[in-house]
């Protein structure tokens, strides 16, 4: 129980890049005993100057800690490491936030199963600023008695979300809040030029629009529950207006010259929605038309 | 000196659609004497049984504020309306929340001025449910002294913001600001059609979608500033690390039989950033492909 206890006060890093070393200074900032291994011993030498411990080798750091996260450029180069000390991972849990695919993160669980680890895939979600802030959004898949019993360390690095027991969750997530915040930004860096081409200064519209953005934000919670019920009630109006409204966007940018290409695809997606018999119902409805076998609508 | 403070205390709202209904129901939540006029009688009275006035006639309407406030479908209507009672709108102040092109605004503000009238151009970012409260946007153009002397009662609206004296402002982020959310919304609904078919909930990931968009507005915040310097720092990754990230989630929308445009929308813009010099710049560069001009880049 002690042993445990003190267990869980420890951590051990594998990687020290930039986020592998932001990683382990929120680790280190929360009381954490720390220990960090590096392939290039500089990146270790910085950190145990902040305080941490540093490992000769892999085998050491995964020795030092029941909880060993790991955070490398592939999942190929985490195996090729891992491999030579899967023997002494087991009982320990092992954290993997490095970025790869849904179905690296399902054989890199099998794997750690096979040696008697508990396994959670993980995303660094908010770069590698934030790391450390409440803000900083870390989403894990995998093991659920695993990030119970570490959730308090996992959360030093910020805002840590578990999202259920497939460990394939992780990456898909990432994947998609990827796809997300770039809609987002791309929305974003086209309203500037769009502004900016009457000569308004980007920072001026950035104010407005990063005030704008929590209703924006509103509406995805409101839509994501009429996708739920498959109902799209037209409370932010219509797909026939909004596309209407598009065209209008489209008119503009085209009339000062600059890029097209966002408007272009949402009125697409809305005129889609359109064709498929959604006129008339809330956006939403443009789900239907992205979805699986959307070309068959 | 009394009569002017009276007089702001007193507000007409012409056009009673639904948004004009909410727009004279805030008024009358925050205290101010509403006077309402609109083609058909029973808004009109449907409002005075929440406690406004009702005005049978436009020129009633005008005649029972300094402060006129006008919704209506367009600026075609806004002048078939205004036009016969011009004479009547010396000295007061016409804000107009009807839909239209940056030259509509101009030539509404213009023609407003012909007769003596302060003009401000305005746009309700919102939509109707949240018009009252703090976090309805509600932007504004024209005449600063008449915002100015009427901010506090378009503040009861929302988020009363003044954009400058340009009349066309308002416009223009009423464009700029529908394609951002748009663009925010079209990542939305391509997320929700990915994770979906791995089986996860839209409210499910929506709950981890919306507590990541914080994160995606500062990076606007943060973006504005280098776009404003010309200058892009890789701090949240580079065009081809991005490029390469994006390609990624093309191949799994495809994988997953999901429809690919919003990807493919995104890896054009990278794409083009990459070819134009930027593909070991930050990712705001994209903005300089999107610009006028940029098919000279
Ligand atoms: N930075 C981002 O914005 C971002 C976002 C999402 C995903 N990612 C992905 O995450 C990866 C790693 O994250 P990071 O930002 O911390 O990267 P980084 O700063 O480039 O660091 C890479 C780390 O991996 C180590 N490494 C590389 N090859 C190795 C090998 N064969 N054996 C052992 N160690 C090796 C490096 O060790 P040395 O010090 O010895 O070179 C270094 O510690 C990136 O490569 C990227 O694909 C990055
Ligand atoms: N709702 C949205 O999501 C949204 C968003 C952005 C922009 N807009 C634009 O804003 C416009 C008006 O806003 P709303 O939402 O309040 O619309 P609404 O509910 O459709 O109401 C339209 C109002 O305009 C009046 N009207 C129409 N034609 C008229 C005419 N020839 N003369 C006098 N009054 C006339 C109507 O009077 P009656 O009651 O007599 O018919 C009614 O009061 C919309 O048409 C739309 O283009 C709407």
């Amino acid at each position: 129980m002690s042993e445990n206890k003190k267990q869980s006060r420890t951590v051990s890093v594998i990687g020290l890049g930039q986020m592998g070393t932001r990683l382990a200074q929120a680790f280190l900032a929360a009381g954490y005993r720390t220990t960090g291994w590096n392939r290039s011993a500089e990146k270790t030498d910085a950190l145990v100057a902040q305080g941490a411990l540093g490992a000769a080798t892999v085998a050491d750091a995964v020795a030092a800690s029941t909880l060993v996260v790991v955070r490398l450029p592939d999942y190929g180069i985490v195996r090729s490491l891992l491999d030579p000390v899967a023997g002494s991972l087991r009982g320990r849990v092992l954290v993997n936030l490095t970025s790869g695919t849904t179905e690296e993160a399902g054989r890199m669980a099998d794997w750690a199963a096979g040696y008697g680890a508990a396994y959670l895939d993980g995303a660094a979600m908010s770069g590698t600023r934030l790391v450390g802030r409440p803000e900083a959004l870390f989403v894990f898949s995998g093991s659920p008695a695993a990030f119970a019993e570490h959730r308090t360390v996992l959360t030093s690095l910020g805002n840590a979300v578990h999202l259920g027991a497939d460990p394939a969750l992780a990456a898909l997530y990432d994947t998609a809040l990827f796809g997300l915040a770039w809609g987002a930004l791309a929305g974003f860096y086209h309203a500037v030029a769009l502004v900016g081409a009457e000569g308004v200064d980007p920072t001026a519209f950035a104010t407005v629009a990063t005030g704008h953005m929590p209703f924006v934000t509103s509406l995805m919670a409101d839509h994501a529950r009429q996708i739920e019920d498959g109902r799209y009630p037209d409370d932010d109006g219509t797909v026939r207006v909004h596309a209407a409204a598009m065209q209008h966007l489209l008119d503009t940018s085209a009339a000062q010259g600059v890029g097209t290409d966002v408007p272009e695809l949402v009125k697409a997606l809305l005129d889609r929605a359109a064709g498929a018999g959604f006129g008339g119902d809330g956006i939403a409805s443009v789900v239907e038309t992205i979805r699986k076998g959307a070309s068959n609508v």
